[in-house]
């Protein structure tokens, strides 16, 4: 199936959204919001910085002097572990609230208060992978549902420059990760078959959306993104959590971020900012076949460094719109050089 | 039920999603992005505005010498009605895509670009929630789904400050028009009540998530909300779509527009964005009793007129997460004042 160049709609299979597709739109003028470029280059060390090694953090303790990835119980977290209140179960239908319980940690990715995920090696990318998995494997004996992800520049609300992802994780089923269980359950039961294995397949086949590929990992435009150049980044093989991943399938990875994050950062010239998280199976399901480890990147700009897509009046009241195709953001990424623009400069 | 001050989470009956709430964490803090804020008063007439009576649009044609409010055809509309291509069918499950057909209008509140919806006397008000009903009833008679919704600031992803908002209207039901639909018709089904009926009594018993109410009207912070000044304006009668409006309802509707605005502005003495929006029952139901016109309000500030919430990582990946509960956001607006900030100075 080729592009759509006319007014169309597509469907995520994974959340049951759907997206307005405007290819038609790519031309109109623009005199609103422009963010601020950051291009600034940072030193390597920051005295002010609560994330740099050897620093007070707010509470009173002083990071070690860390020389790859160094991980802390977030002094604000939105979750505490120590929550032993109740809710009032009797209430209206409408009215429904439940207790939360849960933790959340920050993990610096390089103790180089300058550098961003694809400015790093591959051997110090797999580090963060390490931590990654080491934490989500720790935090999963205790909670069901972890989440690992990177607010990456200040226009995703990214509340400090240094180099650093999180993990929150919690008892419940959250929202998004109950409805693509429900979303990967409902298409294995109905075909016998998982539906991103399936999806891999395809995009294989066709080519189109695929943005790079090797042994463990494809990174594709998904056919339904709702931002500009959304990428789903999936394991080829039957990896459900990543507690699995196994030491080859993080090599791997770790190439596969590196060349992603690259393309990004090539695309305006500009560290790329982005949301980007983890979806594994919950822990507390029995089977999850269904599942197949994968992670979303949801990145904000459209058309510079400092022209982004606004997800407001429209996209929150009735869904995303989008006007560049996902094929024609493929496009734009896989002609974007795998070598850090930076590096010529 | 009074305030929970633990961390705990709401569930939206109207999306069927839930919002972590960690009250907790109001007093972090921050040092991440501000915004600029808007405190430049603007001219009441710009020759450079596409908006303003008189000028020239992008399109050779030129804005007549409007009094009250104008409404055009959207120059670079993301819907377009002359659309008569068609979208393969015979595809994999997880590659769905339909045609949309829709018609996107631009309604101009005021001919003087300096001023926003509560600076506006209620006859004014008037006049542009008759234009917002006129332009939903005609466009109603050929699309099923009409979308009547402002973006307010530049943060908000609004091109011009001239004091706008739009109507994009379209035959198929939008998502979330249709997930609106389904939990509204389960409700009614499994109690045989109204939802948003139902929802008015229990908080007019309640109270303290009330910001304003009269005749026809009630303003509430929801128990859901997951913005942090997120508000809910529904009509306590029957009303089940824009078109059904009366002339009292409407009178009404326009103190009740005036009033919320103001108290938004008033709370950081600025101009407070926001995206709001109209969800009305869509044309194609047959049976439409389960429905009752509504309006959200979603600002986007947090704590000051440059300090916003990000709904970032966590919130995209899993779901919406709030520090200030619900509550605490309704007594600060219940206790903002009701005349603008603007009029004393
Ligand atoms: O049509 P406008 O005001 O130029 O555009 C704004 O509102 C639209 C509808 O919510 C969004 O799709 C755009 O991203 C936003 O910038
Ligand atoms: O925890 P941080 O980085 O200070 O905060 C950022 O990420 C969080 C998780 O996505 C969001 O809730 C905050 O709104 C955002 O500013």
């Amino acid at each position: 199936m080729s592009s759509l160049e006319f007014t169309h709609r597509r469907k995520n299979p994974l959340t049951g959204d759907w997206v307005l597709v405007s290819p038609h739109r790519n031309n109109r003028p623009w005199s609103g919001a422009t963010e601020s470029g950051s291009s600034e280059q940072l030193p390597s060390y920051d005295d002010n910085c609560p994330l740099c090694p050897g620093n007070e953090r707010a509470s009173d303790t002083s990071n070690p002097d860390y020389k790859d990835t160094f991980v802390f119980k977030n002094d604000f977290g939105a979750l505490v572990s120590d929550n032993e209140n109740v809710v009032e179960q009797d209430t209206p239908e409408f009215i429904k609230a439940d207790v939360a319980r849960g933790e959340c940690r920050v993990i610096c990715f390089s103790p180089d208060h300058s550098k961003t995920l694809p400015e790093l090696s591959k051997t110090e990318i797999q580090k963060v992978i390490d931590t990654w998995q080491s934490n989500y494997t720790e935090l999963s004996k205790q909670y069901s549902c972890v989440h690992v992800f990177e607010n990456k520049g200040a226009i995703m609300g990214c509340s400090q420059p240094h180099p650093h992802g999180q993990v929150w994780a919690h008892d419940h089923m959250s929202t998004e990760i109950a409805v693509e269980n429900d979303n990967l359950a409902a298409y294995q039961h109905k075909t016998n078959k998982n539906l991103l294995a399936e999806y891999i397949e395809f995009e294989q086949d066709n080519k189109e959306r695929v943005i790079f590929s090797n042994e463990h990992w494809l990174v594709v435009v998904p056919y339904w993104a709702a931002w500009p150049f959304e990428t789903l980044l999936i394991a080829k093989d039957d990896v459900r959590h990543m507690g699995q991943l196994t030491v080859q399938q993080k090599a791997s990875l770790s190439e596969a971020l590196q060349i992603l994050t690259t393309k990004y950062d090539n695309v305006f010239n500009c560290s790329f900012p982005y949301s980007m998280g983890w979806h594994s199976a919950p822990g507390n399901l029995g089977d999850d076949s269904h599942w197949r480890l994968h992670a979303h990147f949801y990145p904000p700009l459209l058309r510079s460094a400092t022209v982004k897509k606004h997800m407001v009046g429209y996209e929150m009241l009735a869904e995303s719109q989008r006007d560049l195709t996902a094929e024609t953001a493929a496009n734009i990424l896989k002609s974007a050089s795998s070598t850090h623009y930076k590096k010529g400069l």
